[in-house]
């Protein structure tokens, strides 16, 4: 019983790392079937009788139809084709036609770990394994005065490229000119980027508050920024402003490969600003999602010129803090190594 | 003088089977020549000068453009890029501007056996051969008293897949809920398994008419039904219902595989009912063409999935009565072996 | 510092020769980058701030985003993705936010030859070469009592495929049936082949001026005609008619490999005839392009056919003079081997 998708032409030279990810927004899976792609892996999420969240391979174990074309009858996934029922486990529940019992090995279909968690279905991508560990736990999310905004975006390109755009500092003054940092009046900082477990970090010291429009809304009067960039493994690129006591942003993605060429991002902004959240709801949302737009647009670009050369070749320079550091985590959790933690390094930037 | 087109990724374990296939309704050939694809070779049809049909490889031996955009010319096909000619074994008849005769055997056109028969152009698969027997002879086709219908359509998947689907029962309680069997109050019923030459046929005893829109037309007043379900090598799936004296239907199709996503189905329904073949006529094509779209939909649903995870996986059980029969002949077929014929096979479902 | 793009199917049997290829037309190319894909590597082409036109591979060395999504600043041609910027022989002149020199060995993208010559910018096709010899000069361009006339196409085929097409006598009596010669009355002429250095000449002797309506607008009284038509290394088709003293048309038509599915044809033709320039202007071009979508309508399904079946497959005959000699040169030219010059070869033709 072989889950293994059609194979893909690889466009990135990082791996996957075997883990949660996150497929939908709990609040869109009920009892119509939805079919999502985890890593090229087609999979099917639904609730069962219980309510509880349930995942398969989205495959009829007979004749290998979609099972998410078909719906769900008493907590069991009937097939469209020939009405085989599957539960949650994978179980086979019903051959329609044939005498005698419908459960048997050569019938199941296999299964994924499921969890609701924090507004969002967690999958893992290991089929029929039961982890010991659950999802990440989303910090600041839905706390009492911060104000969480989620969103689901499909972004172009593999999840490195994809977490190392999200937690790029130089690439801000160009691709965002005007929202967010500028290309003049340059000042040098520090960077301090360290390893975290099954992670990296990068801590922005002497950073002064953004001169473009979204850092004029989280402090509107200015200050000294404390800001850390993360990634943690497999799937979560976070970045934390704390701009003053009245002034706190964690933004939390979890990234999600469908394809090598496309990554799915759910955010979640856990945010707190002097000014009125709703105030805040209003102006926060259509400044991230022009940010987010821009991002989409040079990553497409990206993606489809590294897949017309048939690979990547990147020169990188100090400045690029957590590139090769996600990368190189994404490649030894995909083939199963730890390395040991490296040194903290300290480096300057102007920013 | 290679033939090979080029290679598809194959999308079915079952083979191709040389022998004798459809490409067209005899109407439909003229002196415009056609363009068909047989087993994903670019073949091309037309009439020459006797009125007889004629198949040649759709590539001109010269600089292989397709013949097909050409035109014929004192039965000739001419290509539409240089004007060289050819006749309907193959044979170069006209190269312009060339000193000399135009006769060549570097530059003849690969052709294929063709007739007409039964209303249908029937190509043989195998290049310059020439067959020892003819086409498949459709039962009751045209014959007195039986309204015949003849109806080309194009099937998502490979050809045992549509064959498959044409000839298995239990979907039809879920694909075709309401117009044929219903998924409720099923009976016991016996099925009789046997191998035919070059073939497999199901017989099934003691069905009751279907409840559904389509069993009421054929058989208003109900009773026992008489029931086979034929597949015959290369390509013909036959349904024979007989469900009293005055009511019979022979559906028997010719499958063609075009690519390895897609076949060809020719159908040929002969039916006699107790009511007047005007009305027969008015109400049993849109039912029929129902059903066959909903097949399309399930049979495009289960090929797309099925190439997604880069091939089948199929669980197969006893009710799957002439599925794996289908793969075997095919297979054995296309590999030029014969296996002994299989015993006879009695088996209980639920219908 | 890999140039290489993804690989092709390669759908001709032909290789690529090195050398100067057409990219763009000089009143074309400013200061906005513009992106050209020569022989499917991406490359983009600009002018520097001394106003020469200069060529990169279009690819950041750093993240690999395309240049030509970017712009150019102070001459140099600046990243969109992190604002690095490149000079016109590829050297890094900035990395924002980087403390330190911008120039690194590891940073710069490879460059390409590049001429404004004659209207057209060429291209030389392999990376940091300077090449000794400049691109090919066009006869009679713009010469004095010439009326020039340039045009840019995008011809389905590969190169082989496109300058046979332009250089043969035999399918213009059927692709373009009227407008030039006749499928009737045909008179033998003779053709003598002969071998240029880098290249392969036909001259036709005898031939009377065409039927057709481009006969007649260039030589209204009729008469002999003196034919030339080359192939000149690596990519120059050229047609000569002399009609009469006062009538003289030399096409040359520089084609440019863009996939090995779309050649990109650069003609430049140069002509004088009995009538004034601006009703040879006025009645030429349109005459003109409808003989050229001609014949893209024959490469584009000779194209597809070939790709169909995974090759060419072709058989030549005497008349085709210069098809062979075509595909070889290139050949040996992609290969870097030089063949002994042939003899001479006479022919007779029917035209």
């Amino acid at each position: 019983m072989s889950t293994q998708p059609a194979p893909h032409t690889e466009s990135s030279s990082a791996g996957f790392a075997p883990g949660w990810y996150t497929v939908a927004a709990s609040k869109d899976i009920g009892t119509s079937p939805k079919p999502y792609l985890l890593n090229g892996l087609p999979i099917v999420t639904f609730r069962d009788a219980s309510g509880q969240s349930v995942t398969l391979l989205d495959r009829c174990a007979h004749r290998n139809a979609p099972l998410s074309a078909g719906r769900v009858v008493d907590g069991h996934i009937q097939c469209h084709y020939h009405g085989w029922q599957f539960d949650g486990s994978g179980q086979c529940k019903a051959v329609p036609g044939l005498c005698g019992a419908p459960e048997h090995a050569a019938r199941r279909v296999p299964s994924f770990a499921c969890r609701d968690s924090q507004g969002w279905v967690w999958v893992y991508s290991e089929p029929n394994v039961n982890p010991e560990s659950g999802p990440y736990e989303i910090p600041f999310a839905d706390q009492p005065g911060y104000l969480t905004i989620r969103q689901r975006l499909e972004m172009p390109g593999p999840l490195d490229a994809v977490a190392e755009n999200a937690l790029d500092v130089p690439h801000t003054a160009f691709v965002h000119a005007g929202l967010f940092r500028k290309n003049k009046d340059r000042k040098q900082i520090e960077v301090v980027i360290r390893a975290l477990d099954g992670g990296a970090e990068a801590q922005f010291i002497g950073e002064q508050r953004p001169e473009g429009l979204a850092g004029r809304i989280l402090a509107p009067q200015g200050g000294e920024v404390f800001h850390w960039d993360r990634f943690l493994l497999p799937c979560i690129a976070q970045v934390v402003y704390r701009l003053s006591d009245r002034s706190h942003l964690i933004a939390t993605t979890a990234l999600t490969p469908r394809t090598p060429k496309i990554t799915d991002l759910f955010a979640t902004v856990a945010v707190r600003a002097p000014i009125p959240n709703a105030i805040l709801r209003t102006v926060f949302r259509p400044v991230a999602m022009r940010i987010l737009r821009q991002d989409m647009e040079i990553l497409r670009r990206q993606t489809e010129q590294v897949a017309r050369f048939g690979g990547e070749d990147f020169a990188s320079t100090e400045i690029d803090v957590l590139g090769l550091r996600i990368k190189k985590l994404l490649r030894e959790a995909s083939n199963g190594t730890v390395s040991a933690v490296q040194e903290e390094r300290r480096i300057k930037m102007l920013v």
